[in-house]
């Protein structure tokens, strides 16, 4: 069965984004210390449209692909479309992913403004969904079929999908290096807290890859 | 060669206790269900003076019989040794450990206060160090010899030895709880951040078991 599910990187200080986050580090300082093991990996590469990359000898890779080809359709707060406030909403802003957008798939983008259908490259259109996350959630699952619905985040959207009952599976991407401070996942999830189960664990070299299904 | 190692049960949201901690919840509100997956093990049974439990059909279980066996001395924090403050210098107050405390190893307490050695059954001896962590850990690495050294906790203990450079090996067992609230591990560790690898995962099934190597 189809199912709801999140992944994101996360220091093992439990940060999903560094302090002191700026135009000039969107990730916060450090923040992008949390992606150099994902970057190098031939499923990331392809789907950024590259052609190289480490193979199944690294099994972080294994992790990506599998999340990929599960997933039929993403959904996603507003400032992982478009960081930048305010100038989003020009026609011209079509986020900062591209062209052609990574996902290859229907994203549904939570926001406050009512916008038209983006679709850009490569199979990813845009949609833009001002009812709240459980009406995305819901959108996104027609638009998934058979396939898995992906909370790409940010870490409020995950906290939304985790407090409001809507996801099915967790998968952090634990990172072995401290931030010292930033924007924490693991909080705001409701009362009472939700009850997680360890589903598989998978060792990466730079990451260790933890599946968590949730009540 | 002798290594200096803390192992702690952390949940998933980082903390070593849960809040509100007082003398009805020593570890917090929550804080005893970081520790279930361990009571259940032959090897905690075994070090406890019981004779059952869950052997190695349950991974967890050579996860704790290893860091036993490789043990040859311990360091813990004042309230690790007794935490009801103030009474502990009376000389009827050995700790909270019984007259057999499951360490059988020499125990170095970390404390303002001299004391003069106190010997218990079944070979753990307790030491009282008034010169700070890295004095204990000296004292400890000596009374080890080959064997390693376990930094028993508190979270301010390890903090301290992390802090100070002294610990080699970090042994998280992540239990997949969310608690809200309480005392965090992965704090106060000193500037610049520790610097940490992946040594090895070990999955449990009711707890992940992350060893880091420190440089």
């Amino acid at each position: 069965m189809s199912k709801v599910k999140a992944q994101i990187s996360i220091s093992l200080d439990g940060f999903i984004a560094g302090p002191n986050q700026s135009e000039e580090h969107p990730l916060g300082e450090g923040g992008m210390d949390l992606h150099e093991w994902v970057f190098k990996l031939s499923s990331w590469q392809q789907a950024h449209g590259r052609e190289s990359g480490e193979g199944d000898e690294n099994p972080s890779n294994a992790v990506i692909q599998e999340a990929q080809e599960g997933t039929g359709a993403v959904v996603m707060g507003r400032n992982m479309f478009a960081p930048v406030r305010g100038e989003w909403t020009e026609p011209a802003w079509n986020g900062w992913w591209g062209d052609e957008p990574p996902f290859h798939t229907p994203v549904f983008v939570l926001t406050h403004h009512e916008r038209e259908p983006l679709e850009m490259e490569g199979g990813t259109t845009f949609y833009f969904v001002t009812e709240g996350v459980e009406s995305a959630i819901v959108q996104a699952k027609e638009a998934a079929g058979d396939l898995d619905v992906s909370i790409g985040g940010g870490a409020a959207t995950i906290q939304q999908a985790i407090a409001a009952g809507l996801l099915d599976e967790l998968l952090l991407n634990q990172v072995p290096i401290v931030l010292g401070g930033g924007a924490r996942l693991l909080e705001n999830l409701g009362e009472p807290a939700p009850k997680l189960e360890i589903e598989r664990v998978v060792a990466g070299p730079e990451a260790t890859h933890l599946y968590y299904a949730l009540n």
